[in-house]
């Protein structure tokens, strides 16, 4: 425990702020923390795309050491009546961002959030200016007093969060209907049906995407095997099935965007037949 | 102050560069500094937009610690006759860059600036291959300097930096006129104009933007109060009036960029009956 | 000698994976290393490009300190059968990543490469889920291992890494054969001429990039020098001639890619007139 206490407790920023933005809140982390305490995990998600970051956000911060500080801005309502918000977890990491469902899963998975509205008058927060950036003027100066040991619960009275969890995908007799959850920088769709959903040994699977015609695509454990230019199922590095393209994007091949319906049938050699 | 003297100090990095120039700045300054000792503020900006830089520069930088090291490097003259430069500031922060006014606006802000030509023959520097990298093969050593207790004046000697300052609005007796500073990742557009100059209760801002049409737009204290895809205008964390389009790009949709002339008229309830 | 080992060992991360899949690397390494000890280089190279990050990443993590772990994920056949390796260098530091030449360039200028395959069973690392993210499976544990004192030949066998060069132009009587090795931010032609091989004093050089016309371009030692639009050639800051528009695209101008032909021909002041 006495190690722990000596180690300090990190904080990541996750935004859609782009790096100048980002980088006023790290000015404002500097002044009381130590150099390096501060770590970026991405600032160019897409623009208001609350869900598609609440996915990343759990999948990237997720596996950081416990007591870690998470700071999350992707607020298209920042000034308006959605909350501040801190919430702590069962392994003593503590989420902080609006309460729009961004920390939501990621506190779920963390274990046993228990949420407090941040109140401005607790904090040691320079003079406020505009009402547009709460990531600066909120947020980095709450994530300073956190890692620095203040307990969440005494930075404002205790709430209920907005509920929000990662859609779910439905399993069928012979497959499921999801979505796709994230498109990544080389165009791969990560969908959210569980990759042990995938019948053990299965050798292909029948996909359609939104409005697209039916396809049968080769499952795969390497893009390599797909060939260059093969489309195909994997099992994504986030416990997901995703469909790819060996060396291309499958987003543009197969005109799939975050929240572009999927429907997966397990092909099985009989049928196929 | 013992506390202060034992804390290292932090080192900012700036640039127009990318990541993959701005990494070889790193490597120089990883040789003599502590992990975690240098900040990365921006290596996307807009290439050779000086002026823009000077006043994202000083948004960015501005909330840092006294004492910091800021370097920016947005420096299309680099190899040519602008000078390379350190500007000491009352509060103890150094600044280092080209003289070519990037700096300027950041100075003038912490305080009592005082210049230095930096002098190449002073540094430790390694052989200079090539001409077109100052950033790393002049700022980064000075920098790491700087950061380790060397005073500017020890570097070169005292000049006068070019003159430069971020463009002002100009009030009227009814409005202003000015420009677009910055265009932010959202699309959301930074005025020159200082919120405190919208009279007190104004509901609406006659805005005209280039050769644009007068539009009358609401003012609103929060992106969501517009309503998607509702245009308006909004105190920005900047101190300055923006306009912005909810959930969509004011940008795009009223084809302005940095540099665009605006003026705005404050339309009284009696004038808009 | 004392000092050297009280000083952490750096950790620089390059890859082409973007922001997300990189932050959980970086969970990965957070949970043995101190803050501030890794370092991102670039997570935004152009995907799959393997031999242009093979000359990026020597560039870059060429400069860094002796005893630095550098590990690379530019990994189009991960989950195949290239081998995941770590090689040591003569100077102290290590190098991770696929076996598909990446780490090549960079190991042969930090001299005496020894290479291990890395062996999963000799990490502790944590379940793997799916086969697609080497780099938070496999390299990242391997890079904390290596980081907290743990020699590169416990962690597999030593095997013979792939060959990769980078293409090195051919010198001709009057100039030479090569290519376009990077394309940067700026659109900056960076070619496989060495800077020493022009001529001295020379002041023009044709060039010819594919199937383009031979223009006879200025040489000169700044941007600036060029004047507005005017295309040339200089000596850039990898010690390799670039072709160049001042304050343009010469990518966009000359219509050049990564791995366009070049040939140069030093035009003396007598074949000129």
């Amino acid at each position: 425990m006495r190690a722990r206490t000596l180690r300090p407790r990190l904080i990541t920023l996750t935004s859609d702020l782009g790096s100048a933005y980002a980088a006023q809140m790290k000015a404002v982390l500097a002044h009381r923390l130590r150099p390096g305490q501060v770590v970026d995990l991405a600032h160019d998600l897409r623009p208001h795309a609350v869900g598609e970051a609440a996915f990343l956000l759990r999948s990237m911060a997720g596996g950081f050491p416990p007591g870690t500080v998470h700071v999350a801005v992707i607020d298209p309502g920042v000034g308006g009546r959605r909350a501040p918000i801190a919430i702590e977890c069962a392994d003593g990491s503590t989420l902080v961002g609006p309460d729009n469902g961004v920390l939501l899963p990621l506190a779920e998975q963390l274990g046993r959030p228990r949420a407090y509205r941040i109140d401005p008058q607790r904090l040691d927060a320079r003079g406020r200016i505009g009402t547009t950036f709460d990531g600066r003027d909120l947020f980095a100066p709450t994530a300073a007093r956190l890692a620095r040991g203040t307990p969440a619960h005494r930075l404002g009275v205790r709430i209920q969060p907005h509920h929000y969890a990662v859609p779910a995908a439905v399993r069928t007799r012979s497959g499921g209907r999801g979505e796709v959850l994230h498109v990544d920088r080389f165009g791969n769709l990560i969908t959210n049906f569980p990759t042990e959903w995938l019948p053990r040994g299965a050798r292909r699977v029948e996909v359609r995407l939104g409005r697209g015609a039916r396809r049968t695509l080769p499952v795969a454990s390497s893009y390599e095997a797909l060939g260059r230019g093969g489309v195909g199922v994997l099992g994504s590095s986030f416990g997901l099935l995703e469909v790819s393209e060996s060396e291309g994007s499958a987003a543009r091949r197969l005109r799939a965007v975050v929240g572009t319906p999927a429907e997966v049938t397990w092909a099985t050699d009989r049928e196929r037949t």
